[in-house]
């Protein structure tokens, strides 16, 4: 009798599980496209322009869970107007690559640190959680069946975006107890047609990306509209391509554009150094890129590599003395890329931008023939889910 | 000839303006809904929860201006998941109520505040410019055709909600090249069914709600995003209704929840005084139910009334000297509320609410009483735009 109650309990336990159901590869559908849109060659168009056939889309609620994945044309959504999403950016995203290989294999870059983070911010939004490996099953399909997507060039690559938003239709600020997760992909040409273009920063103390007790260090939505404005006042009156944000009264420098910034340079105690800012303050979005290019430089042993804080001031000293030699940006989108100028104050800071011999070059190589795996290496992983199981975990 | 030519050039740039058409009222489209929904009785539903058949939607792009205004059915937008509103933020609201008065006739509370506010917060969100004019006669007409949607009690309103979303279908952070700008109602209860229902506040110094540099004092959705998850803690963790955002090294006290704060307190120089922070900071809100406040007791000329800075260090000296006489926070949603607890530090302040012959009290009943126009104020705006016109830019 104790048995068979134990066992009704387990049943009851298992229905209430079930009814919160979790997100599930298995469960996936998939509806082509009648009328599909892929030419070859059209792939220098403007990032994140043209956007490839299919997408993958899963709906949420609070009482249910994860309602079935899936793979299907892509067409508009359907928003309610009151919308959580539409009124308080109840929005958060992830950006990843699919590269074509050398051995025609379709790989991701580091799939699994991107859905980490993704995880981490959602929480932080009060968006909802998802199994991260089934989610990367469900993704590596989508690719799989928008596969002729994925450019065959050693410069270009297929921009992979998931995205979560809350689509609660009820107005007042609060968590949506009903979301959509869902990817798109684009084909993206390289930043780089004629090499490692370096590009100029304006250093404005007056606008502030992130700061201490927000949400710098998450990707959410909400991180990137006040940004535009800034953006677009420091090219339109100042020529600069974009903004490196500074912060505090002693003006830490923080992040460019939407990149993490490195400084190699000769420190004040006259080692080399590659320093980029720390974590720790939660101003500083940990950069898939960020990550990869402090394993790969650390692994060198050839100079210093520091997660620490720089300001302007120790910075323009630095530059005084000649021990800058080099500033780059790192991100999904443009890997690495050189800064030629800083504007701060009315005053100019020239950088070498030395691109052959120079470290952002090395590093721009080095990431690169891990992308297009000339360089084997575990951060890739191919589409192919019976695959991914036995390699899972050493992402 | 010489007149000729000049006529050519008039028509040409009649064509040139024609090209990029604004937002005009005479071009409003109106279908009606087939099937009404609106039954009497139910307006007390939670906030925002139950929205009005119709919807007023304009479209926007780069190329043309604006797109002619409709009035239709509410109905879920068509919104490409590539829209920048889906991803960076690109989203700007306000919120305003329309009351029905005493005389019978529906007026909204100082819309032309609102949508100044709403004009500013577009600009710094990179979004397009209107006619605050002409968008106000489409609004007028909405809530003249949802008139029965406005509720008949002294405790209730409609809530009138404006949005502003940026729907260019291309990754990447940059301003929208298309929009769509909609209107969307719903019919409110008070928050006040048993009287001023006092609330507590957690002040937590490690979250800060907005920042110098930052765009607290706009109504973008970014910034409410981020507060999600801290109203939420205070709630479960400290049993707090509302977070009091604090800011900087000395925890200047700057906004509750989605409201402006307000200190009625005997200062340090023995005065009484009615203190709100200042808006110079750019951190906070200018919110119109504060104006309204600021207007009001300031014509009373019965007590000092302060927009300046107050550190939770100066608010216990007082607290401890017996100086603080009320708290309140104001905003369109819940006029005034007043504050009975603040817990900070493992500290927990009370503050009095006498409810009945409070300032709080008082304000309250004032501004209810311009709001059904039992005392006849120019705040209030009919919904006839003819009307309007002869009355226009006294609001």
């Amino acid at each position: 009798m104790i048995f068979s109650k134990q066992v009704g309990l387990h049943r009851h336990l298992q229905m209430c599980v079930r009814a919160l159901s979790s997100l599930r590869y298995k469960d996936l559908q998939i509806t082509l496209t009648k009328t599909p849109t892929r030419t070859s060659g059209d792939d220098h168009l403007k990032f994140g322009a043209h956007i490839s056939d299919h997408m993958l889309e899963v709906d949420w609620t609070a009482e249910h869970g994860w309602d079935i994945p899936q793979i299907k044309p892509v067409s508009p959504l359907h928003i309610h107007p009151a919308a959580k999403v539409l009124h308080y950016a109840s929005e958060i995203f992830e950006g990843l690559k699919a590269y074509r290989c050398v051995d025609g294999k379709v790989r991701l870059f580091r799939p699994r640190e991107h859905l980490r983070r993704m995880s981490a911010t959602a929480e932080r939004a009060c968006l909802p959680a998802f199994d991260q490996s089934e989610f990367l099953k469900c993704i590596q399909k989508l690719i799989s069946v928008d596969q002729e997507w994925v450019p065959d060039s050693k410069n270009q690559s297929l921009y992979v975006r998931p995205t979560l938003i809350g689509t609660e239709p009820t107005l007042g600020v609060s968590a949506s107890n009903k979301a959509k997760l869902f990817v798109i992909t684009t084909p993206v040409g390289s930043y780089f047609a004629g090499g490692l273009k370096p590009f100029s920063l304006l250093a404005d103390p007056k606008y502030v990306r992130a700061w201490t007790g927000g949400c710098g260090g998450y990707k959410m939505g909400s991180n990137y509209a006040p940004t535009v404005a800034v953006q677009k006042n420091a090219l339109e009156k100042y020529g600069c391509q974009q903004v490196l944000w500074l912060f505090g009264d002693d003006h830490q420098m923080t992040e460019i554009g939407t990149m993490n910034l490195f400084i190699y340079w000769v420190n004040e105690q006259g080692e080399k150094e590659l320093l980029t800012p720390s974590l720790e303050s939660g101003l500083i979005l940990p950069g898939i890129t960020r990550k990869s290019v402090l394993e790969l430089s650390r692994q060198w042993k050839e100079f210093y590599v520091t997660e620490g804080n720089i300001t302007m001031k120790t910075f323009i000293k630095a530059w005084n003395d000649g021990r800058i030699m080099e500033v780059f940006g790192s991100g999904t989108a443009s890997i690495v890329l050189p800064v030629q100028e800083i504007c701060y104050l009315d005053q100019k800071f020239n950088i070498p931008t030395d691109t052959d011999t120079s470290l952002t070059q090395r590093l721009f190589n080095e990431i690169t023939s891990i992308h297009y795996y000339s360089k084997p290496h575990h951060w890739m992983e191919t589409l192919d889910p019976e695959e991914e199981e036995k390699t899972a975990g050493c992402g």
